[in-house]
């Protein structure tokens, strides 16, 4: 990466994205997605509001899980910045399901209700699992029949790639093959330095975003650091290198955690991310030496993740943290 | 109403509230609560957002049922007009209970999260149902260790109060006494051509209000005319006796139709409202005769309201209509 | 009016405008103004509001007068509630020029600057003046060739209508023949107790406007009081003769105090407002005596209105108090 | 920088600014400015509409001049996202005065106007001047009389800094000693490859500030590679250097171009902008060779920005460039 930004520094070069650095990364994704709108932001959170921004009237409301990153983590941006109302839905594993949008739909003209318009998923979700290309047709589907459009929170896009085929049709079999409308596509969480995308899989509802990212502070004025980092992560497909590795961190962890008495796993890994809750005494200890942050408090449940730097001795080190923690 | 409408019409007098009959409502609500501050409003939604408003601060969040009118039935003001997200939870009988308020408070401190420092209660609430003067006052207790404001909307306080004991002190009882900040007072449910007010028990809350209200919209520039006709109101107590006497009739309506084939009663109105859950073949036919809104579609649960003018003689029709829809 | 909203007294009704009244209203203006959508309102800050909202994407500006209502008298409403910019620009007369659109229009299509889409004109003006037929035009056809639309804030349009020839064919002549997109036609100042009208002279440009209406606290619930003011409004040419006698007041208020040498008046009224420039001694106690507003303090300029109620008795009467108070 | 940030590279850091590198920087301000709040951001508009975020009540206004960077070239913001609205005052020379501040005050206590809470200063102004300490102080007074707080949009604070003597006590006689409540301290135009600082010079008003910054999509994640692109900014006072460095180039711009009959120079630089008004044949030319932006476009004004890596070389080549375009 720093390699990536040393290149991009030589020169003057425009400011605001004219420039080739950000050309090349709107041709990458083209190449990815077809015939696409990219637009690079800041951070995840200014990505979501941008992605969400081209796609909402006033008076629209957006549909998510009650766990969403967009209702829970954004300190309420989308509310705030938007002033769209986010109408969350229970789920068990993270996900929507298409028959929820029925439900919703059932405001649609009614002019005391805000009227659904937008459905945003996240993928892989914030409880680790991994929509497949056919759960995620299915809902875009179904969303499309009650004249919404969808939007994919993709901070771990690349996660749930490698998840599911780990190559570029695997990517667009759950993205622009499904009929997903937009996404955004991290990069931060996947080893860059900081830089997330919004991809218009239908361009023609990218037509105000060049504006909204102005007015909405995501407009970085440097972007070509922002675009040697993408350039470098779709050299020889280290995104996906990246995020398998990641994955695979997990599947360890939960291997060298899965018998401890202290630790009760609900399933295996599906991506970077598990949710193990732990013995009670354990918790507070254990995060003193390594921090993690808790998932639910009241059932003693955490999340650990893994990453793109993750090795092989942080997993063997933290599970013997684990094991040395159980012991005090 | 009419009348006292036509007694303001005489004369000039100054715009904005800058009047004689407003001051004198101004005294009416302060000899009903103490030392108070009232803003007459337009209308409901607009009364609710004024107050909300005046307790909010950016990055703040308002928690609510998701039954609650703000959430569901205003179309979004709250999230367009004042960027609040609204945390609804989930609610059997149409309360909040205080426990809830423990498990939303610990977003308190975290910069990631919305802050929640208002809490909305209906009264009485869109499920019909009456907060006890010692149930509001244990949830305001609550909201207050939390450092959350309690906003009443009470569209409809003047059938709680009719329930509750059917005189000032009984109004008293669930509100100041209990603790709440700031309320709403209804008009238009009660009788009134048009008009709410927001009633500042904390008057130091208000010290944006006037401003807010002409920001949102809600400053009535002849406000003499709704000042007028909360002058009626609270003439001879006319509000209660109207608030009583739509309580009684939905007391008349459930006898007429307790022992109906068609229609099961969940329980005996505490109020002014009733949501039976009807054989699906009756609804259309009956609605089509007589009309009244859904309640939860998938239930084929409605729901019937009386109002201050509803006579015997309409609950008789009524009754008659739902068994004549039966024998179709 | 008192009588009329008797007459809608009768009997009940469908809330929030689906009543015989309301339809009534809705023929009436397109009796009026030929294939047109009409929204009723509460007030004049309300109606505008929601007739820029219908028009107005995220990252879009309004294009206003300095003096504008909407930018100076409506605290900041189109700010916060709509989250746009307005770009106030100066005028001497109270009224924009189409060669100002011009300039503005050099921001279309720059990134890091809001985009000019709106143009928004008072008719008639805070300053008293009135836009011929041909000047409406002439802004209306820059605005759109600019790709921008045109909104008129008509508080008084009632009046200009009475200047430009007191008929329907006037007030057809400077609106829908000139080409304005929306207009609101105001009530309140013309005698109604309140009540205004949003009417989309572009039927299609209405499509989210019965949402936006609910969402920006602006729907009546008993609509149909509102809607009886305005079908007695129309009956036998009531607003018209209304807004001529306005008029015809300020002329007298004109003749009766132009000799006068603490008064100096800069022209002739063209509807019902002075804006004469006092001597400093005599503002006060004046004031004090007879309310009005200040205009520019700087100048010792005021603001005298008179209304459709004013008297020539009134008349009289306060130019006896403006004589009396140059002799104190 | 790049050196910089690679030293941040180096092991785990805890995200969103818990980390070692940002403590440093915050100790590194309070060097600086003394007992002062500091938020790192992503850009420019980030931080402004962050440090405002922090000041403004709903129905407060922020006074500004009417070529201020948060009026003209922020796309918005403010508005949208701040619901605020912008009183943008005409100035001759980039600055306001505290006269004008007189005549906003004018609106305080009225309840159908926005109430103008905070001033907006730009040093150095977007006109290339330069407030002196004295000026400074002057409307900081001023501007605290009136109740209002004072902002300082410091995206180019080090060449005032250069210019205004060209160490810490120059700084702080312009902006703590003056009378500053927040600015924003700029990096990306000062050789960072991106990164700004919001600085509470009063603490207190920072209460709000970490929840803003995060709802506002101004939180970096992996902060510390900003964090580390200041701490070597302020290392060895490089800011200055840089600043100072680009503020001479200006001067030798101007010395190289004074004399070209197709250049018509107003004053001396004054920092490191030019504003030359230039013979129009010669503009397009000149720019298709090498890029500027316009600055009025109807008296064929442009602006010319020297930085921090211009070089004596660049110079001559652009004066060379001058030359040529009046020869073709």
């Amino acid at each position: 990466m720093l390699e990536a930004i040393a290149s991009a520094n030589e020169g003057h070069a425009i400011a605001y994205g004219d420039d080739p650095w950000t050309r090349r990364v709107e041709g990458l994704f083209r190449d990815l997605f077809g015939d696409v709108t990219t637009l690079l932001t800041f951070n995840g959170t200014g990505a979501n509001v941008l992605a969400l921004a081209t796609l909402l009237g006033p008076t629209d409301a957006v549909v998510c899980t009650q766990e969403s990153h967009i209702a829970v983590d954004e300190a309420g941006a989308s509310e705030r910045l938007l002033g769209t109302k986010l109408i969350d839905l229970p789920s068990v594993d993270g996900k929507l399901h298409p028959d929820q949008l029925d439900e919703v739909a059932q405001l649609i003209g009614n002019i005391h209700h805000v009227q659904p318009s937008v459905v945003s998923l996240t993928q892989c979700t914030e409880l680790g699992t991994v929509y497949t290309p056919d759960e995620m047709a299915a809902i875009c589907d179904r969303a499309h029949r009650h004249g919404m459009k969808v939007h994919v929170d993709g901070a771990r896009l690349a996660n749930a790639t490698a998840a599911l085929g780990g190559d570029a049709a695997a990517l667009r079999s759950f993205t622009v093959d499904a009929g997903v409308d937009v996404l955004t596509f991290g990069g931060t969480k996947n080893g860059m330095l900081g830089g997330e995308a919004v991809v218009h899989l239908r361009p023609e509802l990218a037509r105000r975003a060049l504006y909204l990212r102005k007015q909405l502070t995501q407009l970085p004025s440097k972007m070509r650091f922002v675009s040697a980092q993408f350039i470098a992560m779709f050299n020889d497909d280290l995104w996906l290198r990246l995020a398998g590795h990641a994955n695979a961190m997990a599947q360890e962890l939960y291997a060298a955690t899965a018998e401890l008495p202290a630790v009760k796993h609900l399933d295996p890994p599906a991506v970077n991310g598990l949710f193990p809750v732990l013995v009670p005494e354990v918790i507070q200890p254990l995060r003193d030496w390594s921090f993690f942050w808790d998932w639910d408090l009241a059932r003693d449940q955490v999340r650990w993740m893994t990453a793109w730097d993750t090795s092989t001795e942080d997993v063997e080190a933290f599970a013997a943290g684990v094991r040395a923690s159980m012991e005090t």
